[in-house]
């Protein structure tokens, strides 16, 4: 057999990934896991969404343009102005998902060996997109004391180099929750400006802020137009991940024609999605609410469980659906493998991704684990009891 | 505004997409302009699979696993082996279109660097994600002479080194409709087998060969089964290109292995594409027989067409709906765009692919272009017509 590359053995194996299988047995065994380790949301699709694909009306199901259909992209401008964001029709290319946007805006902006600066910890596919199109990450860390704030600016400037070609920032963020100030969002524009340099900004989850303070678009952000290309998707907003819709945003042509080359390539995005997700966009205000109002109670039920129990500390996040938390451990890696293959509670168990997938560097997070909450508030209660459970067993027989 | 990156630039631009402003400008000019340049059906997509769209119920639309739905991949090893290609479902990853599929493969496979011998004219998008993935496109020259048959195996060894990891084929073929006999198949076997090298072979023709030979595919080769990697797509059999479903077939666990990392970094394939396509396996055989039938029919009587054309010619293809005809004119490129801009016939034009988008050599094929037979007999008759007439008018007023 011929030799096989081994670009992907640079890539670091989802966290996730690793506990699947052990997932798989411990359901096998009668168990009853509660996933807090996932993005995929609970909620229902909205019933405009499920009725626009049952009412496709077309005899061929023929490719859709590269960039995607004009009526999606017309129609996401107006839901982009309803945030102060101005765009034309033309500054947006439909992707097949948030991760082709991301893929792609590498693949536009940057050369292999160029490099991108990202606050960690950070989702974890940026990685896997990076080794791809052949460009470093350089990861600056937040901490979890500061809520995961903003680094400050001098964490960043000891990374440029020459090669330096971009920031990366995912706001609400994913894994963190944590949501920019528009002081910070400043401080990430003079920085960008400084240098002169990209800003990737993956925006998914704007629906989802649960704070006084208001969502800052880096397209709202004055002075480095040029620089900013938006991610976006619908699929967090909507309870579509399996759409595959997402999106590139940027006023900048040159990147625009860049990222058309590889849309071109890979022909077009899924038609049927983009049929859903425009129709998505007439979502009845009250489904926004109530799922926003959902979110928010969820994340108050987690938050206070998670600080009640001994030795473990999470910070409130202000936006997106998940939260990094310590817990009293050593290793995230291990205790997550033990819940789920050594651990039952009352028939129960619990699945939480080990935060150490989310940093570069090997010595952070390695007592911390990122929580979705993507349940309902009623398994959201038993899998808090099941963690606090676990915690007290894991100290006595492996810790103690 | 930050320098952006130069890999696209060395992306040959598509022959169509040059193409397509002058195509819209000549519509709005009231022409009728027939497409032969598409590889997009006119024919209608199975009942079985818009039925299937139309009854998804399903309360959230959720990412479904990242190798695709273990439904789907079970249902598609009873597809192959209708061809005698007998797989697991293990063994099948479902990709987002051919497209990905091809993309996959070379990144699983294949170092940045390494070489990939390809037969051409071959199929421009090739080149793109060769691109993306840093990989080097070495081609082996075909001749319409020859009916673009497999070259002889002396012109592949003359471009092996070191680097080359990998034979890419297309069967049948895009652009030429070449359909590659069990001897050429064997050749190409002994080929890979003496280098150790990677096949990937492109089958997404397989329904349409029309002719007394069978299809071999390249899983059916002996003596290679751990360097084959297969890559499929329902898009043209189905007429459901807008769906995005395509497969990586391989019996190779490493590289099913190095494929899920890209995979899961993508999360997920498209969700209703996917029921679509499981639904569209049970396609009733008297709408396969009818769409086979009626591009035997347009194949003939295009080839005959064109053959009729003074100074015209092309083989006959055995397989696919393309074909690549040679005309009597100096340079396709320059024809196509002045058959858009500069002539009418009744207030008609045609639009070709010249076929210099998939040559990489800049000397070849200056004088064809593929010509695809995706419309319905009574326009490929005005279109060759129109082709004609087009041809009468150039030799005078531009070539002559």
């Amino acid at each position: 057999m011929p030799h096989i590359s081994q670009r992907g053995a640079d890539m670091p194996a989802s966290p996730i990934r690793k506990l699947v299988p052990l997932a798989e047995k411990a359901k096998a065994k009668g168990l009853k896991v509660y996933h807090l380790n996932i993005g995929q949301p609970d909620i229902p699709t909205p019933q405009v969404a499920m009725d626009a694909m049952r009412a496709v009306d077309r005899k061929v199901l023929e490719y859709s343009p590269s960039e995607g259909n004009r009526s999606l992209r017309e129609k996401l401008t107006g839901y982009y102005a309803g945030f102060n964001i101005e765009v034309d029709p033309s500054d947006i290319i439909i992707t097949t998902g948030g991760s082709e946007a991301v893929s792609f805006s590498f693949m536009a902006c940057l050369d292999p060996g160029d490099e991108i600066i990202v606050p960690e910890p950070a989702y974890a596919n940026y990685m896997a997109f990076a080794i791809s199109s052949g460009v470093v990450i350089k990861t600056v860390p937040s901490f979890i004391e500061e809520g995961f704030a903003l680094p400050p600016l001098e964490k960043f400037e000891e990374l440029i180099t020459p090669r330096t070609k971009a920031i990366l920032i995912c706001n609400p963020n994913n894994p963190t929750g944590y949501l920019y100030t528009r002081r910070e969002m400043e401080q990430i524009r003079d920085l960008v400006k400084k240098y002169d340099l990209f800003l990737f900004s993956d925006e998914v989850y704007r629906e989802f802020c649960y704070t006084e303070a208001p969502y800052v678009s880096a397209l709202n952000l004055e002075g480095i137009e040029e620089n900013v290309i938006l991610v976006d998707s619908v699929s967090k907003r909507y309870s579509e991940c399996g759409i595959r819709i997402g999106a590139i945003i940027t006023k900048n042509r040159q990147v625009r024609e860049s990222v058309m080359k590889w849309c071109q390539a890979r022909l077009s995005p899924p038609l049927i999605g983009q049929i859903i997700a425009e129709a998505s966009l007439n979502t009845p205000a009250d489904y926004m609410r109530n799922v926003y109002n959902e979110y928010l109670e969820r994340r108050n039920f987690l938050v206070e469980g998670i600080n009640r129990i001994p030795g473990c500390y999470t910070p409130t996040p202000m936006g997106a659906f998940y939260t990094v938390a310590r817990l009293p451990i050593d290793d995230a890696d291990r205790f997550c493998a033990w819940c789920l293959e050594q651990f039952e509670y009352e028939g129960q168990t619990v699945m939480m991704a080990p935060a150490s997938g989310f940093y570069a560097n090997p010595t952070l997070g390695k007592n911390e684990v990122r929580i979705a909450y993507v349940l309902n508030r009623e398994d959201l209660g038993k899998a808090l009891t099941v963690l606090e459970k676990a915690l007290e067993k894991y100290k006595l027989t492996v810790n103690g």
